[in-house]
């Protein structure tokens, strides 16, 4: 079959002739030693491929893709959806993608049918991966969309729903191990409070320790452990999220004791609702040894709410590329576009166009990354900052030989200090030399 | 002397014919078995109070009481201003007050002078405050005014910049012993960053927990160990500061192992700023064992800087009053008023105006909030909203005595839950019948 | 029939033992000279009470009343909803309703069908108008959830679209003469831009004033000339919406010759979502004597988006009745519930139960703005605070009398000028008394 | 003299050897028939460049530029800073200015010594002016930062300030005309309100009103009839001001029949702080004939309030130099750095470096804006968009001939229509390659 309608997209150059072909992204291309596929690790996310229509709170759906994905039953439809993908992935020459249980199977009458569904549905989709080579870089369940789960999911207010939960996760670890699965992912759309008016926080998020902690042992006893991620967002759906941004999801996960087994997925347009850059949170996971995977994206700073869109700005994505890179990488986790298209960009044929609009700015903003790092363009910057560190004050504060005593009478003994000037404006005009 | 021309305010009951009356605070009166005064343990800032001149980034000082607040030298404006302050204290009828050390002596023309001037003006202090038995809530030292300052003080990228905060902090501590203050602030408005693109996160904050660390080992050396305070806000002046709200800095005490000897000041204006009620602050705050004491103050939500309003909202008081009572008290922290006239409130009678709305309003919050707490409103929402928990079911989780197998079978049985409605507009609607 | 099973809605007094009453809300009761039913002009929305479900961007309907409104047709659950509204409105004791046209009958398959279902349902809504004594406060057309609007109406990108969105406001006109409606509401949801790189906002702008001028002139033909208003929003769904707010469609209007013929339907939510607060846009909108209509709600002001809540802020319910009263009334426009259940109020009797917090709010607002304006609390402010310009000088700049010459003259012989204080923080805390 | 020690500064093309020369910026370089010199009209602010320190809230000046700017008096100071500021004008190569009246001369200890300052300094600004061929692109008058002007200036609560206020802007006029100022400004810092509470909205903007007719009738009676310009800021230092963005201006300024002798002076951080990108702004703004003159800098969208950061982001430069090009040119106005150095650029050369980035973004912003031109990049993704208005149906309505009745006629007719694919996503991407 073919519903695309296109070959493998190629690389060619700068050009802009052909709308259809990457002009930056080149996957073999090797740079500081490795090719852009392994820097890259593009993943395309299942949920706004094949199941968002373009609707939004005030309007239907608009996306034409749906006009010919059919089928005479839920699952006919689900099946043909999984042929669709793969062949998107081939066009796109993505190795990886993302889903969320409630993507890819009908939920059908009972939680059964659900589970049955999801088997036959990864059947397929094993088989698919089998064939193609294509790797599933993380997997979740959706525990905000069904009305159960109006009040939280591991921080419900039910211990039924709590149970819900716990099978829902329980399955996609089963299916994480069945699909090789390397990260499995935690978003608490639902994981906080509406009001705090009625909410006994303390208590809530006990209960999400202890359900982290069963999901730990869980995948433990099953002989499967992908890395597991948490995903943070300050708001939406819930007023406020639990795993608002980086620094707090580690508050908690110290709490816990479990910041030795998860790491963050941080996304682009979540980083902003929270007040950050997106490079801010990557900096603050990495100081906490904790950058694990990215959902790249873009928002706009001058609206209140998380717009998906694809990633074109190239500060934002050179800055990011440089996080990686200064990370080692970011394997076992990857760059999923959690993304969609505009409303008005209701064609299918935009699905590829996005795509290849996000791909290729990230693969600008690698090459941007690289030459700053060949440049050593930030560490001069640094190294001339922080000189004065270097030196034998410096050192022995370093060395946790002084205190508060010891450097009080030196202070006494200095004249007063000159400290640098950063030159910020200057700095900032090169970056721009190096996005070209 | 007589600065203000005032004795001391009296309770006059919810008449509004007397400017200079208490309608709501009444300090004697007891409520939940505790006077007001021991509630409240109210505050005034030295900063505001004595300092600020009602100047704003585009506009001069315009409050008129520096027109009368004279002296041949800054030690003869510095002492006069002593003066004047104890009679506000007193006019008020409050007993804490906080400074932070250049607020309280001019810093002359080395650190050394500084100091000297500081011994001067604390030994004035400390007569007066044997004299009235005023106490001293929280002192601080200013690592954010001078210039030296402006890449930080434990996070500079100056070593000797570093020594001269280790210096100011050493003799801030001296000072706390001498005049036996019960907590010590570090507020970190210099402690972040402008850019990132010249900054390394992790240097900075590793030099900033060794920073916290020579506090706490020279405060048990001398034999003095005030409560140690760090007081988050997001920004401002720095674009981003580390200790952006309560989470932020949970984490980055957890991961220093410094979260045991550190509370929170936690300040309604910096709560907002970052995206969050005050009490979601204190809720936060409660949930690590680490609320504190508090800033009294509010914002504009419309606005983003800031404000430093003193509070009059009814609504924030009542919450935050409820969140003391729920924490069993705020000692030894305390309430204090970091709130700053209005630019075109100049008169000098405004301080004690403000400071009147100021006390009436978290007087009127502490007496909603026992009025709540007497008729169990919010213990009876929780009860109801999370009773499931207290079923066979919800105890078992809560014991640790499900995993997900045993959730996940347990689900397969259930037919749809049915969660319960939160009617929230109502609980709403009733609240306000407890505001009055 | 009875779906909701409740007496109307009684006056209890402030007695809290009966959720289902009136604690506030005295429809007979006098105030400054009118009723309150008369000062306050309720009404209910359709679209929140009979067609909105409680789903949100990331989660399914929750609320239950949608279990039992059935029918075998979609016309016969229009029918059907026709009566459970109209039980409500008994319910409430409300006089008033507002709707969409989408919202009380189904589209089906053409806009002949369309058509014919509202003549249908137009219809029975008329009988039980005449029937109950209940009135239309205003009608619009829903031109933004089609697909086809995706691009805006009046301000579309194609011709054909144009002619759609004439054909449904010329349907809203027919309709609201048939109902004697007395307003007609213009929301442009979809009027604006998502991105400017791909807009014409001149060309737009001009096809939106032609739109107005269009409807003005069927008005006129038909015989109906109900009060036209614009309902301002910033922003959601479009990225920016061309009636960002009061002023803005106030320049819009005059630059178009359309302001003798339009006023304005405010919203709470709206007026902070532009950076405003509410009283804001009604003092901005009567200072052009546009103040038409009110849709009453409250936003979260630390979101982003729309959440139309049910108003129960006292401070906001309160000015916003000042400025009503200020107005000398708001008929022909009223105060309309444009205000949603949280997704966690899904109960049937949480419609009843948010109407009445709502209603009691704007109650309590009222009768604080009647001692505010019999203590002529505000007035005695102004009056202070402005009282050089009833002096000789003032005099003079207010009857046009001085240029810049003879300023400038007068200001080069005066020693400097003293302005008072304005003692904001001590009203603010008289105006809480007033409140409560 | 010679303040800064450099040579006049030389274009050197894309390399980043030298710090002091432009790599973008070409004076003479044609560009679309004109040179750069002509299209961007770069002017320097006096405040930002001689009188800024370098202060904000919370810390106290940093810029080492005041270190050798001395005098014995304040009048030698303020000589002395005329000559350095010609100085830098020549380095850059820039041929416009702009200064606040209390930029360039002590205000002394009365209006009359202010003025005679004025004069003194204003002599020797022209004479500088003769010898170098240096132009005034506007002057304006500083009615913000006395504490006068608290309530405002032509808003003010205080008859006598009112006159102030109009003496300092007859002088400003004066001072124009003896200059030869092409443009005369407006920014109401403090035209706006504290609080509502205190406010009486109708008669402030009456005065305000009147207080812009004395000026034109003014300025007419002299014969020297400058642009006049209004700059709109929402906030800042004012809670909310009048002229909060272009829109509400120009409702402002048709309201009283001022539209035809004011443009406006739009700044790209103001357009932000009101929600709007600043092409939005200018976009506006040409909608009503009125985009005047342009204050370039940026801001920083995840702070609140105003930064002046010299702008850097191409993608801004770009579509405002775009609107400029559609624009016909920006003369009389021109571009003005009203842009600040951050507080840890402390050196003099900062000075420099800051203003080569600036302006070397703003020519890579012409450059990419005259290829998006040149390309019909725009033209032609409007021309497909809007297609359907040239076809007999969208011809019909645009030239007035359709009415309700023929278009629902129309639409009745029609079968679905098909709205087109904006392509966003591919559209943005393009627009990557224009900027690099």
């Amino acid at each position: 079959m073919s519903y695309f309608n296109l070959e493998k997209i190629q690389f060619e150059g700068t050009g802009t002739e052909n709308k259809f072909a990457f002009h930056h992204y080149n996957p073999d291309e090797v740079i500081l030693g490795k090719t852009m596929r392994e820097h890259l690790r593009f993943a395309v996310a299942y949920w706004h491929t094949m199941v968002a229509d373009g609707s939004d709170p005030f309007g239907e759906g608009t996306y034409r893709r749906d006009q010919d994905i059919k089928g005479s039953t839920p699952m006919e439809v689900a099946k043909y959806k999984v042929e669709v993908f793969f062949e998107l992935l081939d066009i796109l020459d993505i190795d990886y993608f993302c889903f969320h249980d409630v993507d890819i199977a009908p939920q059908g009458n009972s939680l059964e049918e659900f589970f049955d569904n999801l088997d036959e549905i990864t059947d397929l989709i094993k088989e698919k991966m089998d064939k193609t080579g294509k790797k599933l870089l993380w997997n979740t369940a959706n525990m905000f969309t069904h009305p159960r789960y109006v009040n939280g999911a591991a921080t419900t207010t039910n211990a039924e729903v709590y149970a819900y939960a716990a099978a829902q996760v329980k399955k996609g670890l089963d299916i994480s191990k069945k699909l090789n699965g390397e990260n499995y992912v935690f978003w608490g759309g639902r994981e906080g409070y509406e009001s705090l008016l009625n909410t006994d926080m303390q208590f809530e998020l006990d209960n999400m320790a202890r359900f982290f902690q069963m999901a730990l042992d869980y995948s433990e006893k099953i002989g499967h452990q992908p890395q597991f991620l948490i995903e943070p967002k300050p708001k939406e759906p819930t007023k406020h999220q639990y795993d608002y941004d980086a620094a707090t999801t580690m508050a908690f996960l110290q709490k816990y004791d479990l910041d030795e087994h998860f790491k963050l997925n941080l996304e682009a347009n979540h980083a902003t609702l929270a007040g950050h850059t997106f490079e801010h949170e990557m900096t603050v996971a990495r100081s906490y040894n904790a950058l694990g995977s990215l959902d790249a994206n873009q928002g706009d700073l001058l609206l209140g709410w998380d717009t998906d869109e694809f990633p074109t700005d190239l500060y934002s994505a050179t800055l990011a590329m440089y996080e990686i890179i200064e990370n080692g990488g970011i394997a076992p986790g990857g760059i999923n576009f959690d993304a969609k298209l505009r409303r008005t960009s209701m064609d299918k044929e935009d699905f590829i166009l996005a795509h290849i609009a996000g791909m290729d700015t990230y693969a600008r903003g690698l090459k941007a990354a690289a030459r700053l790092k060949e440049d050593r363009f930030f560490e001069k910057i640094l190294e001339e900052r922080y000189q004065t560190f270097q030196d034998d004050l410096g050192q022995r504060i370093l060395n946790n030989e002084e205190d508060l005593e010891s450097l009080s009478k030196l202070a006494l003994s200095l004249s007063e200090v000159k400290v640098d000037s950063s030159h910020l404006e200057y700095y900032r005009s090169l970056l721009n030399d190096y996005l070209v």
